[in-house]
């Protein structure tokens, strides 16, 4: 068989047997999800000989240590594989929900009633246990997972798709739900993105240039975020000291990840009395700031930030300061150059909290948070299988409830039309 | 300019005149969308005039007279067109709804709110009032629209848009939020699919080949549904009257639409006195019976089924007509065959009602009532803009709702994260 007609096979068994776990009872998935778990825990040492392969290889082909390190199933990393399982197992099951219900004049009784997506194609690099918690937030909503993971990692995939497999032949949930593609070459993306009658959804989690080559690729919607250029806009009206802790948290206290600040917006009322202490705060916290004219006048040996830095997702102990008219400035600013992923507005006035809330679309705005609440879990969505800057069903955070759809159901008493 | 950099000018016109939309208020929309009804009524003459050059060149071409007819601006289809932007005025604004809110044990206060998706490409052939009706359901949730129609309608189409930007010049909503693409070949298309930073969404209205076209050309998300098989299931303790007055109507009250029946499958209990005295009726309102073997032996003289019908959309008055086990063998053939578009049980057993509505995940199922009434209208959605089967955030019947997101606020009082 073809390396195409083999993916489109596994595509269309993950299809046939996603349609059983659309039916599949609450209790029974739960099960299926501890057992999962219990699975990876029984087959450490299994999981760490085939991951081995992979480091071996990764050291061989001379890999830097970041990349070793996310590709390691260390005792811990299983074992936190083992226990989001679990924790998934523990969240509720989104499947059958009626979002609401309403009556036509004609007595017809319409609703909608939340339904798994159907089958998920997810594409992404190194960090095996990707496999399991991508498998398991699948599995509790429903839906069939195919799985296409980088070379790098494949033997470590495979290995544990074999154990979630086993722990699923135990259960009413047919294993053929989570599949890992055995391709790891581009053409085994290429191929899986073709399939849109098999898989309702892609979400590929990597580098801007992987998630790229899938948006052009895919004949299927593909759900994904590019960056995350995030924002703090201190209005004229802000609490000062609670500014700071914010900005300061939002950059600082993991500067690597999508929902750090990148960009500080400060109103030039605020900015004569607000920004030098803050500046200086962020320099001892170890921070580089870069400003516009209006805030080197007012904190002098800040270096110049150009064009680019209101671009940019630094993710690093980097952070662009811009002076701005007011709120429309601050959302024109964030128009122009953000990314709809998060934006926060720091202030004490009602009207403008509100019209911030209102008028900017990124996918999280917040008013009085850090940044670094735009997060799944800390939103208490359950856990997150990405976030969406797409905006179609799920916009942000994407959790459980992401992970479905809505049908329309109808009940009747024999209704015909005119 | 190329045609190239003018679609994506024109794309990037529309995506910032929508910012301005997306945050006008309801009573400004609603006045617009009168103002553009009012428009459309005073500028008939000149609506028609330019109708005719393209009547005219469609007479030149020989176009089927189906076709003239679905293109001609009527005096009656002017004033639908009128008539229905301001039916859109009066539909409730979806734009800002919470949906809904919860507490975090920190106290952040989450919420979904209601936003439009952005900016909406539709894709169509003929109907120019597609414009106007597209233009105003956009407006209403807030989108800006990119129209692309086909060539056999550009002089109608372009006539259309002059007329609605006349309206919004009156206006707060820039007229800019409607624009039509003045390139008819399949390269506009292409170009037009490529704005994955500008438009948000791709709805194709058209022949299956048109909306392959699409899917497999674009990079943005695209809701789209090929064509409609809708089943109804006849279970065993159906009231058989109030059946076939369901199977008469499902079929032949407007068999060329999408959700007309297709293929009636029988409950083996149900077939021997239900099938023949249905049959019966079917072919006194014309229509041709395709069966099983079972259906044949039960009614003598019907043409034999093959598996070329359980695929078809005949939108004709054929029907293919299949006996069944019971409901596992009838959802079995309906995810086999079907196209996710719309089913119905009937049946007087409340256990398999439910279980048929739990277990069928069609965009619309339904229990006692007429696979006719899958329609935005009749559901109550206010107006429908398309149909989806694609499994995204509408799937189903699409209405203003269909047409919007939801994004994250949150409330916060100076939470950090730990």
């Amino acid at each position: 068989m073809s390396m195409q007609a083999e993916i489109a096979a596994l595509a269309g068994e993950v299809k046939k047997a996603s349609r059983v776990l659309a039916t599949t009872g609450t209790a029974e998935k739960n099960r299926a999800l501890r057992l999962m778990a219990a699975g990876l825990r029984q087959q450490r040492p299994f999981l760490q000989a085939e991951n081995k392969r992979d480091l071996e290889a990764a050291a061989a082909n001379g890999l830097p240590p970041a990349m070793i390190d996310r590709l390691t199933l260390s005792d811990q990393v299983i074992e936190a594989m083992a226990g989001g399982l679990e924790e998934v197992a523990a969240f509720p099951d989104p499947v059958g929900e009626v979002v609401k219900m309403w009556r036509r004049p004609n007595d017809l009784l319409v609703g909608k009633m939340r339904i798994p997506l159907g089958v998920i194609g997810m594409i992404y690099e190194s960090r095996p246990n990707v496999t399991a918690d991508a498998a398991g937030l699948c599995l509790k909503a429903g839906n069939g997972v195919i799985l296409r993971g980088g070379s790098e990692a494949i033997h470590s995939n495979l290995a544990v798709m074999k154990v979630l497999h086993e722990a699923l032949a135990q259960t009413a949930v047919p294993a053929a739900v989570v599949q890992v593609v055995p391709y790891t070459d581009r053409q085994a993306i290429t191929e899986m993105l073709k399939l849109e009658e098999d898989i309702d959804l892609i979400i590929p989690r990597g580098g801007e240039g992987l998630i790229r080559f899938v948006v052009e690729n895919s004949r299927i919607p593909v759900i994904k975020h590019y960056k995350g250029v995030c924002h703090v806009f201190v209005d004229e009206d802000a609490d000062f000291a609670m500014a700071e802790k914010i900005v300061i948290n939002a950059k600082t206290q993991r500067p690597g990840v999508c929902n750090a600040l990148e960009t500080l917006l400060v109103h030039r009322q605020a900015a004569p009395a607000f920004l030098p202490p803050m500046v200086a705060a962020l320099q001892r916290a170890g921070v580089e700031v870069r400003g516009c004219e209006q805030s080197r006048g007012l904190v002098p040996g800040l270096t110049a930030a150009t064009e680019e830095d209101w671009h940019a997702e630094y993710l690093s102990l980097v952070l662009a300061v811009r002076v701005v008219a007011g709120l429309d400035q601050a959302i024109d600013h964030i128009n122009t150059y953000g990314s709809d992923h998060t934006e926060a507005i720091i202030t004490r006035d009602y009207q403008r909290a509100q019209e911030f809330l209102r008028r900017v679309n990124s996918s999280v705005v917040m008013v009085n948070a850090s940044t670094r609440f735009s997060d799944g879990g800390q939103m208490g969505l359950g856990a997150e299988i990405g976030i969406s800057t797409t905006k179609l069903h799920a916009y942000g955070p994407m959790g459980l409830e992401g992970l479905t759809t809505t049908k329309f159901i109808i009940y009747g008493s024999g209704q015909v039309r005119d």
